[in-house]
């Protein structure tokens, strides 16, 4: 059984640690990716990060993800709210998926309360900043027995 | 006058007939695209079967059946509940548009009740299985006096 | 096994083809019986059409449906949107439902758009005008080996 | 051309003036016939009182006026607010319809407030007691030319 | 005074028993009137007990009832929800009046939660099977005296 | 005690007659008064028929109303739908008060399906031109035993 | 087997009989507790009556009744409409659950129609007075085949 | 710093002159682009025209324009309405920000009425047709002190 | 044809320039007035500005509008949100309109979000400061040809 | 700085304490103007009673106020619920304004329960009766330092 | 009678002026206490003040209260938005309530701007700091003629 | 600093391990004590882990935590829905708080998408069973520098 985990990124995440720093924190993408590796190796998980400013691209890296990986740990960023495709293509993964936010987003816009991958998450987990990313994977191993 | 009837396929539905066969059947797009280019050959018709994950490539392609078509069978997906773009691609069309769903959407989730793109279709079918893509080509050939 | 299939139609439907024919089209329900019943000849299925502007009546036949067909195609007109003992006498039918409606429901009235014969049946067609009727038996048809 | 007007009610209405005279005053139907006659016969028009409390009777009576009135004043009684049917079958009808209610609607439980006949009627009296079947005659007869 | 109570029945509970023992239990309608008449003899009450898929028919019994009953036992079934001429013809009456539903209303669909009878009964009684019925007697027995 | 009803108008009537016909008709507040005060005459009442695009203004000749006049007909235009000062006033009239819409209102924009005045009026009228004046001054004439 | 039944009671009920005779009757609870004894000894089962203002000794209560009792008959009073934690605590009981109000809660503000236990309970009464109570025990009696 | 104005533009503008000229007009996105560049000459502005049809695409230009426009004026087209990622974008930019619409939105379908892109937004300009987008250069000019 | 443009402002904007400055910024009505009346100059318009805080005044100057000019830019202040006169009026009016409001309010209150003038505005300028005065001017030029 | 203190009054105010008693009491304004000017005197506080059924006027004041005074005390009566305008002057006033309510509006007419006052005041009092304005002025001496 | 008025106090009171002064104030409840005390004593009252985090010892407060006191001032804090125990018991007391809140609720979060005790409360006084419970405690005096 | 941590429990967690395994698992509240305590040894954090029914008891407890903690875990369970009080004790709280849910409740009813300790709390865990206090606990340790 695969050993690896997709850390997949929605739109403007490539940003991040470059924008708003206020509300994400000054980690990048590239540092989460380390820190997840790090993590992975301990609990015995390689990772894949991607990230896309394209809900089709995320829902391909997902039907990707039905062969090649045992968990997901998604951060939907603004597709969180609006991509039913995305659900979609989740309901079409078999093994665990854990949802990831780095802002604490019921204190933001009510708008970004709702989220279709809820739907179908087995966890969610937001407002832990870039620290998320890795109690998603601990998550993740937990339920994969790694 | 053009005789070729466009069927445009949404987000995930190139997994048809491989994933949640207890909603979606067993049948392939290959098989439905096989069916429909069968039929379309006894009403007179020609079929073009197209499938994205993306949005914009959906739109694309309505664009190109304005010069292309003279029908359009389209199975939005996802893209059914959250896409105004693709409504706004399928009001620039001028020939007649079926709307199909697979499933029975008004027996699922209420997010999935709403479609942007029943503003324009001129018919909508639900619940047929990938037989309403043939119940869908038999009303555009209706239409266009096929 | 019955081969009869039971095509029903709620209030106002006696009017067919003699009102609003912008909405509904020139074809009366004669008309529709009798293109039906050819297409069910050639599939293999009787029908029988009935039409009441009773509610009560409606439900009458849908009991009788229970024995004596093996689908039913319905036509539930403005019962759709109010009728709650429509569906619960629809609910006790074991065989396929097929709802029809003539005009696309969804580009009209905002009431239109609630159906409760949709929470039973098995599918739905809209817009098709009356050879919605027609493609709703050649569902029926396949669902029940004809 | 029909001088004819069918004044039709709807449920409980055989009750009045035998049921709750606070809300719907002393009058008994026989009353309205009578009064609304004696005016009818000054403007020029003949009147016909109608009553039931099936749905699907009322429905017939609105078919029968198409061929047999020039002119519709209707009292929807509890119809007004859940019937679909209703309004349907007088969208069919092509002279005025007046709308009337015995009390002033807007002043009891908030379901009472809508009409689906208030999306078909030409004009809308409430609250005048049974004098607003005769007020009701009086616009018909101001459009029929009477 | 009179010791006769009506037990009115709505539409499709003429197949009580027959259909969906699961959700409505496997008595008919013969074995509750027979049932809430022995029950009645116990308690000095006689009953009588009708069924009509026929809102309009429901409507004339209540009238009836208000010359021939001392109280109402009633199961609206699927007009419970719909029906506000039968919420209008109960008004009308001036003895006690019990709602009975055989399955629990408020763990079903939305739309079976609001009860337009429910704003003049006097008792409501949701979930205790064909019990029910017994159970709305006995109260009736309390508030007229039996 | 007073033989003089108040016709009150809200904002924009002064163009009655000048403005959008097709909603409005042709009649001009002037033709309005002339029709009452000759119908007033026949009915025993006189009328005085006021016009102002001030809240303020209309809430100073209820108050002017409550001793002066027995009646009120009031058509409070676009107020109808936003002035709670003026159903205040009203509720302070003692004698009968009847609204009057010249377009049949519940036709129109959902804005203007709601009117404050309602919740006060004796009697609605809408929808019958500017007949709707008359038959307003008729059921006044009904209320003060004219 | 447990013959017990616990019958709960929460905030404010301490008064009944004593507060509100036009709502909730001139009957205390401890008159309710004798006549429930009366009609457990009838019926084979024990009551054991308890009432609380506090949300926490309520739970507590259904907490203890998972080891004692066969039943539950519960009030659960204003807490009805807002305690998820009443709702938690029943979802752990295996025993049926039976809702009594004393109150026609329907007629009552809106806030009081929405029940969270409901969602538990299997059987709801409401407005049958303190008769409620011993209605329930009769329908807890017929579930545990006492 | 940057003289440079991007001009963004959503799905289906590239049909902008070819589709609906009684709602859009009949001047192309190339028109457009030659008199915003003509009005940037005069305000000491340069400006660089994108169409597509991608939301992705559109993300990746409001990046680009961090580093090298001082201003975006945006018709984000159906996106408006669902796009929350084109929101977050424009969120990381700190120059201005001004979105066009050719149409008068608030006159169109509700859905319309609410814009994602309106939270950024600094000015925003509906119904002004093509102009709009002169209109809102302008603006720009002003806010850089072009 | 006349040349002339009426530039009405609601409630409080008598105060312009003089509170809030960090939402309404610096500039005053006469400040307004002077510069539309230059930029009037250059498109060939004269323009005539008007302030009040009664809707009633507005109403009236909107109908002498009717005459006296070509076009109206109107900044309706607290009146947008909440008067069908001033829209009622403007309905009357036949040339174009253009809506200003000097704060984008869309980033305000829920209650800035809804505008009764947007219903007949042929444009909508929001949060351009007092520049946006001028950009109305530049529309109402491109209408009436100036 | 200023001691004195504006008592401003809505629409119907003037009739206070000769309608309805039952809700309003039987003191006038006349009588709140000299109970506030004791209870002013005591404080040190000047005070001025003002009353308009205009809102524009209302809005006149509280601009004067801005000079003029060093706190409002308002009871905006019907304008509570309806004026934008009156919120938007007191939002230009910077002393401490208290809405004062003679009834408790929260047991009125849902629509009596929206303030937009209410967003601005810095206290609010309802159902204090007249007294209510004593004690909103004893806040204004908290406030100022009287 | 009794000239004893209790003072209750919600959760977290205890924690008055140790907690977010910024919206609560310096003042502690001895604070409030000992100045109610002195007030009390001048108006010929003695007042009782109590706090509790349980919402159940409110409601025991509350009847004890029915006994012991002539009247009720209570600031239910947290309760205000969730406890339908407190209103019902509230409803059980036959003196004067008088509701306070220290802040002004109405500018804070939504959920903060309902009560269920103000559907009791004869008076309602919010934002007047701990001067609010002094407030309350004068109109106590004033309806029990201290 | 303190390096304690407060695990609150809400109302039924004392059940855990022993009802609806289905939904929370296996574990008991003490494997959660022992496994957090482990947790946090290594961490360089105590941990003191508290259960109770009443929402008064966790609100006293928060209090506590004030002096005591420097961080608080809190899995609310149905207070989390219904609880202001919870929220407000927590918003006297100036350490970190972290919210966890041992099932993933956007999966469950819709009355549990709602959390007003969401609101306060810096981060948020659902549906990663009782990992999820463990998770919890090394977002404390990473925001309080253990």
């Amino acid at each position: 059984m695969s050993r690896l985990v997709f850390i997949l990124n929605g739109p403007n995440l490539n940003l991040l640690g470059k924008r708003q720093p206020e509300i994400y924190g000054a980690e990048t993408l590239a540092d989460v990716e380390r820190d997840c590796a790090a993590l992975g190796a301990e609990l015995g998980l390689e990772v894949r990060l991607l990230q896309s400013n394209h809900e089709g691209q995320l829902v391909d890296w997902v039907h990707e993800a039905r062969e090649a990986a045992c968990g997901i740990v998604i951060n939907p960023a603004a597709l969180t709210h609006t991509s039913v495709a995305l659900l979609d293509a989740l309901n079409t993964f078999e093994g665990p998926v854990v949802e990831v936010h780095i802002s604490q987003v019921h204190k933001r816009e009510a708008f970004r309360h709702h989220s279709y991958v809820s739907l179908r998450a087995d966890a969610v987990i937001a407002g832990a900043g870039t620290q998320g990313y890795q109690l998603g994977l601990r998550r993740i191993a937990a339920l994969v027995g790694a």
